[in-house]
């Protein structure tokens, strides 16, 4: 990723403006109101929690929400948002209230986690590659007939064929067709072989496939990007049309991200976009650069760490309680909201160090920071719960439900 | 830190080694039988246990806490281990049961859940920055005789001064004189101007000073970290004399870890060692060096993370269930054991990325993998429980009690 200090400060001025210009901030919605975890924290300002406090702007969450939803619906397509990053039931919640037709989770272990707080039209866009993980999968799909699981070979759809028919269900399917090299089945002979199979087990129903490209989302300029990731995407979209001519049932396909849901609507056949970053934003997606600029706007920051200033008695440094326990060691590192030339180091497992020539002030032991997270999804994996904040006041604590459920 | 390919295939080899030659492994001791989280487990091969999941080698394990506190008695010092690196109460119980004096621990929130557990020899190795933190280090007090508290300027404490009165209790505090520029308060007059301080103080009692050098831990090659470890040392050593000289209760002079240990008796005055990732061991300190050569074997690696294969279909490439929500970023990555031309990359959330060139087998999907981490501290802190293993055999699962707690 490129990164340099001029796009830094861009960023950084960008996300410390009140409000997102680009953004409509709407409250609540029709979402139910999200139980919390601690109530004694409610109207406390969230420049008095204990540090680090992994925070939420509901105005700005509630604005992404809203702005993706409204855009990709415009395009003709759908929002199927990924909780592997915010492993939150609340926040899925305000996804489904606000018209996305279904949840993304990595992982069965978080797919139990959300069921078990109320969440059902989940969508598990990982193969289960154990026959333990199979059989939890069908357990979930017992719970909700809304549940649907990826599969990538032969050996897989059968022993999920298996389990399906132990379990007393039909198993809902997605076939994962590789965009690069790292999951899935490539796209050719292989997936219309798997397909076919699919039809003849009699304990499992296709719905389609998933096609997420990782690699694209985080690519640096938005014409590359997008080149990139319809270049990528082409041949799975090919055998999409394949498969539909042979009468498979392809009533999905999903993939895509953050930094591609704007193009996703001009692959053919495409159904719905697995948007995940995009309800919180952070420094590597500022980074990646939006069609108008150097800096990614479409998207407001909307989740922070408060953390609390530790030492300052060294000559340009600074140490906070913030360090990779409370911020991860992603790349590029947190950006101290209002300190554009304050250089941070989460290093420390449990300190961050900040070098600095200039500072917007004077800072005493004991004052405290708010910091743009390196990259959302581990960051929030750090922490039980997230302060829920409206004009700095705590309006609720939420349960990160699947927080460590890497399973 | 220097990492070649040669020294990582050396250290995977030692590694992959079965039982440590340096170790005499223990059962039990005079610990408490642990409590234990989920009994259905007990007896499941760790080759069985769905993955991503974290273990520990118990004889292992037994064997680096009796190695350590058999060397640092012998050097006429104590240990005081660091919590920070396993957060479990479990562990912190073998390591008292051994002979630990006490143990540490980085953050308040650290500290509370410790205690919860039955810890309660406790020093709290960082000042708590804000009063409310000072406030919980106090009811920390209140329910231990044991609890140490660190400081490291005037108004702190006095805060805690403040504190201690409201809680009817007097603190005993050390002082956390700095090495380096990181944390404490830097060798000096003003250290001198603290301690009369606390003397003043009626409800702070002052045990002495502590002196963490965190730089030196893993500076590779024993002869040059033993130099600087010791060098940095020097005016502190030289202000523990001048202090203890003006009359002021001495009694502790803390510091060093895992990769200095064994020197820290050659500081005088010292009292004991902070050590902490000994009990577990991990990439990073496998590469810094011992005293025999490249690969550091003082203690043997009994912390790992079973993964599972997700994708073979790649050449030269394979795909993993764990990323960095199970192992961090941490360099260097972690080490598949017995594939020593394995490179591992967690740079994907959920997934690991194998590449290579040669394999000691052909891998099908589902297979498992033994990986050993990158760093043990923030590792751990990304499981809820750890499962302890003897002759790959679950024996317990323990709850990783201050995970998450960064505060």
């Amino acid at each position: 990723m490129s990164h340099t200090p001029a796009s830094r400060r861009a960023f950084l001025a960008a996300a410390s403006a009140a409000g997102g210009s680009l953004l409509v901030s709407r409250r609540g919605a029709a979402a139910a109101p999200a139980p919390t975890m601690d109530s004694t924290l409610i109207g406390t300002s969230k420049w008095d929690l204990d540090t680090p406090a992994l925070c939420v702007d509901l105005d700005r969450l509630e604005g992404n929400i809203a702005t993706m939803q409204a855009r990709v619906t415009k395009q003709g397509i759908a929002t199927r948002p990924h909780a592997k990053t915010h492993k939150c039931a609340a926040i899925a919640k305000l996804q489904l209230a606000a018209g996305a037709i279904g949840i993304c989770t990595a992982k069965v272990s978080e797919a139990e986690a959300l069921m078990d707080a109320g969440v059902d039209r989940l969508c598990m866009t990982t193969s289960n590659p154990a026959v333990s993980k199979i059989r939890r999968a069908m357990r979930l799909r017992q719970r909700s007939p809304h549940f649907i699981q990826a599969v990538d070979e032969a050996q897989n759809a059968r022993d999920l064929n298996d389990a399906a028919k132990e379990a007393g269900v039909c198993a809902d399917v997605v076939i994962d067709v590789a965009v690069g090299t790292r999951s899935g089945i490539p796209a050719g002979p292989d997936v219309i072989a798997l397909a076919q199979l699919i039809d003849r087990l009699p304990h499992l129903r296709l719905r389609g496939m998933l096609s997420y490209d990782g690699g694209a989302q985080h690519v640096t300029g938005f014409a590359e990007r997008k080149r990139r990731a319809l270049e990528a995407i082409a041949p799975n979209a090919e055998l999409f049309a394949q498969l539909t001519k042979a009468g498979h049932a392809m009533e999905i396909f999903s993939g895509g991200g953050t930094g591609t849901y704007s193009v996703q609507h001009l692959v053919p056949g495409f159904t719905d976009v697995q948007v995940g970053s995009y309800v919180f934003m952070d420094m590597q997606y500022l980074a990646v650069g939006g069609e108008d600029g150097p800096v990614y706007r479409d998207f407001d920051v909307s989740l922070t760490v408060m953390a609390t200033m530790l030492n300052n008695r060294f000559p340009g440094r600074l140490t906070t309680d913030a360090g990779a326990k409370a911020l991860t060691l992603n790349q590029p590192t947190a950006g101290v909201i209002g300190e554009p030339g304050f250089s941070y180091n989460a290093g420390s497992d449990e300190f961050g160090v900040i070098t600095f020539t200039e500072s917007a002030k004077r800072y005493a032991i004991g004052d405290r920071l708010e910091l743009i997270v390196p990259h959302c999804d581990p960051a929030v994996n750090l922490y039980d719960r997230i302060h829920a904040v409206r004009k700095d006041r705590v309006e609720a604590v939420w349960a990160i439900d699947a927080r460590g459920r890497s399973q």
